[in-house]
């Protein structure tokens, strides 16, 4: 363990490398047998069940109920809807045969060649076809509208240069699927969830994002229109952290869903899904951590206080104990999640570096002199700062922190975003400011060509049209075409 | 709808019919597109959500942390231990490719030949075998010991017959795998599981279970011992519930995980794993429902209570909803899940009927009159009767009656498992309680020679030997040999 505690790469030297060195000894993922494909750790775990009850919880309030679809997808159904075959229907895992049998040479299995399907599977890289399937038996009338239902899956993209969290080849996620009889409830909808996430994203992970529409190159296959958040990571990156689109009736069609509406007419059902994946952990670990390990937001923390006795004799270390178990239990009466760490075959310094690394919000430290005069040592994790507290009311402190904590974090990283973000009016300018990295508000003629054209030279991508774009008439940095608003450009992961 | 609630086969009729019928009446579960795959519709997704959390929060208080490895297990590994390999690597799905391609006629997709995979891949059957091979990073010492992981996760198997929750190719479920420093521990860990597993099915889905050990011919493949929760359906056939496996150093000697223990010398690694499925649902459907509908135990019930106006003009409904109002919000301050539905497109019978069919436990309606006197109609799901209530102290009289319920649903599951639970002493009796239905305690042997005799004449299966079985001194029915214990035999799904 002790060595995990050193060595993590300093982010001035290599930011990428300290990610991954970060995932790995924050014991949060790590890499599997299986290309591309992660095994989540219990510490890791425990951060994404907290965003996921958190998620759910807010998707309930909005009516939408959980269900589950099948894992695997008819090749067929894929080619259906032809935007969606040419986004989704290339890298992705097929499974061909049903059955194994033992090797004739007598080692290991290998596969029964009279055991392939007719039709070969797809490992589901997004669950719009087999949904759309199944819901024309769902909907027949403008009565069983609108439906709103999400599920908690895993799905496969065969990705070909992975990242923990970030881009992996099976991921876990949330996918919403909703029908609705009109355009404009749909259109609603998609943005009701895009509002979820960002708040989601706001309050929980204390990541700011910017809330936009995605261009006509970055939507997702099969998308009228595509909605974004989009949020800064400390290099200067963008992070596209979650999606919600407005399909149209793209799969109603693809599918044959039609419902009898209030006119009594047969129409094709308007559609939205929704998702956002185990990317929101790249997101939450890039965005606050630094050089001593992750810093995380305490309202998604899996432990938000660690207490660490000092000692030297077992006399005192019972007398922590006993001063402290009253504070455990009072903290966790507050809905507070705290550990009380006596192990004694560590030190405290090796302590203290191991939930530096963890990221754990709040630290108290009690010794002998504490006890004595009514003291607790507190360190915050955001800033690292030490300061003594009372142990009278040392509750009440440790929950003041917490919040102060969770906005102080929110404040920071959008203070970091708001400085990397310019506006920019010629293309040289923006070559340079690329470099610096962070956001560029520069103006665009609108042509997916222009967007293709920055994207080869440069390697930014337009990450969203921000619904609060003020009107601004100007000119493409390019083309010098008329451009009405600005749209954000930036390197993206 | 309407006609979804009739035309539900009665049990005496078909049984098996009804289960499947119900299954689809009641909106638990479909057929997908894909050949034994279910779609778990929102009423029924909710009902295993309920089962989820608590079951989740039972294994996180024994100590247990959640964790997700990978889907993809790659085909030499399930070869790496002998009888799992014998018991899981055979028909299953095996992913051979990992790339579509436009089809040369320009009709859909095709399989890209020259993105063979060089290992074909398996979706998970169950995944001791990627687990082990994980673990075998991350035990080194005793200190590392013992290591308590679940994972909530959907598994395969290539299922020739499959039927809605019992057995269906791809399913929901928790599988823990737990490693532990020596063969007590391990052992007590499998039995501790097994003791949570009853607990669950006792106390909250209300189903009665015998716990037990397996023969070595019902083993799990690749365990030294099979612990087994054993329920009786209302056909009388057992329903294998949960099982908990200790499985000795096996999958540690085949994925050589060893850990240095306290005496400083290498040694391998004890383990378990255990694991309930969404073969619950079906546990839960076929033990309290009726010929109505389904029958939900309170403590899972998505819906405890439902409140159904009764009304003729819109100044009556007014009225009620208002007086409804505060009862619904004291209703949900006690934690009981309520629904008002006072939706003026189906008349009361109609949704009585609903209802019913959907297993909402209690059903309060409220009319005009009742208003004028102060009271309500309270059905209650479990024995159709209903009765008039005061609606005055109506929450604290809500709340007594599903605890009643409760208790009732599971007294009556346990009457009708002794009522049909049988001695039987010789092998003509035995055929003859056995077509019966129920449980059969007989003597039996220990050799799986006669197991395999009986289960090949009769279809009956040992089911388990039971762990409070006393001791007692017979003969074997087939042989005559001397048995120490009665076993208990059944038919099974």
């Amino acid at each position: 363990m002790a060595k995990e505690l050193k060595d993590l790469t300093k982010r001035a030297d290599n930011y990428s490398q300290w990610y991954n060195d970060l995932v790995v000894k924050a014991d949060l993922a790590e890499q599997s047998a299986v290309r591309g494909c992660m095994v989540i750790k219990p510490y890791g775990y425990a951060i994404w069940e907290k965003m996921q009850q958190q998620l759910d919880r807010m998707f309930k309030e909005t009516g939408v109920q959980n269900a589950y679809f099948p894992l695997l997808i008819p090749k067929s159904f894929l080619s259906r809807e032809a935007d969606h075959v040419e986004g989704f229907a290339k890298e992705c895992a097929v499974v061909t045969h049903h059955r194994l049998k033992n090797s004739p040479d007598g080692k290991g299995v290998i596969v029964d060649p009279e055991a392939k399907l007719e039709e070969e599977l797809i490992i589901r890289p997004t669950s719009e076809t087999i949904i759309w399937n199944t819901y024309r038996n769902w909907i027949h009338s403008y009565r069983d509208l609108p439906l709103l239902i999400n599920q908690w899956a895993n799905v496969m993209r065969w990705e070909m240069r992975t990242r923990m969290f970030l881009r992996t080849a099976e991921f876990l996620w949330q996918e919403g699927h909703t029908a609705h009889a009109t355009s404009e409830e749909a259109q609603a909808e998609a943005v009701t969830m895009l509002n979820v996430y960002a708040d989601f994203a706001e309050k929980y992970m204390a990541v700011p994002v910017v809330k936009g529409v995605k261009t006509a190159n970055e939507r997702f296959a099969g998308a009228v229109e595509t909605y974004t958040i989009e949020a800064m990571m400390q290099d200067g990156k963008a992070l596209q952290s979650g999606t919600s689109h407005f399909l149209g009736q793209n799969f109603a069609k693809a599918f044959d869903v039609q419902f009898v509406n209030k006119e009594n007419k047969p129409e094709y059902v308007w559609a939205t899904s929704w998702g956002v994946s185990t990317r929101l952990m790249g997101a939450l670990i890039m965005t606050h951590s630094d050089d001593n390990g992750l810093v995380l937001p305490p309202h998604l923390a899996p432990i938000q206080v660690v207490i660490v006795p000092i000692y030297k004799t077992n006399e005192q270390l019972e007398e922590i104990n006993q001063a402290v178990a009253p504070i455990v239990e009072d903290l966790r009466k507050r809905g507070i999640s705290v550990k009380y760490d006596n192990a004694d075959n560590k030190r405290p310094g090796f302590k203290f570096a191991d939930y530096e690394l963890k990221g754990v919000p709040v630290r108290l430290a009690i010794g002998a002199r504490d006890l004595a005069n009514g003291t607790v040592e507190i360190m915050r994790r955001d800033t690292l700062e030490k300061s003594e507290g009372k142990l009278d009311g040392i509750v009440d402190h440790v929950a003041e922190l917490l919040e102060d904590i969770q906005e102080n974090i929110y404040r920071k990283a959008l203070n970091h975003r708001e400085e990397m973000t310019v506006k920019v009016d010629n293309y040289e300018d923006f070559k340079v400011a690329l470099d610096k990295g962070g956001f560029i508000l520069a103006h665009w003629d609108g042509t997916p060509e222009t967007e293709e054209r920055i994207k080869e030279e440069t390697k930014a991508t337009i990450r969203c049209i921000p619904l609060d774009a003020p009107e601004e008439e100007g000119v493409d940095m390019l083309t010098g075409k008329p451009s009405h608003r600005r749209v954000i450009f930036a390197r993206n992961y």
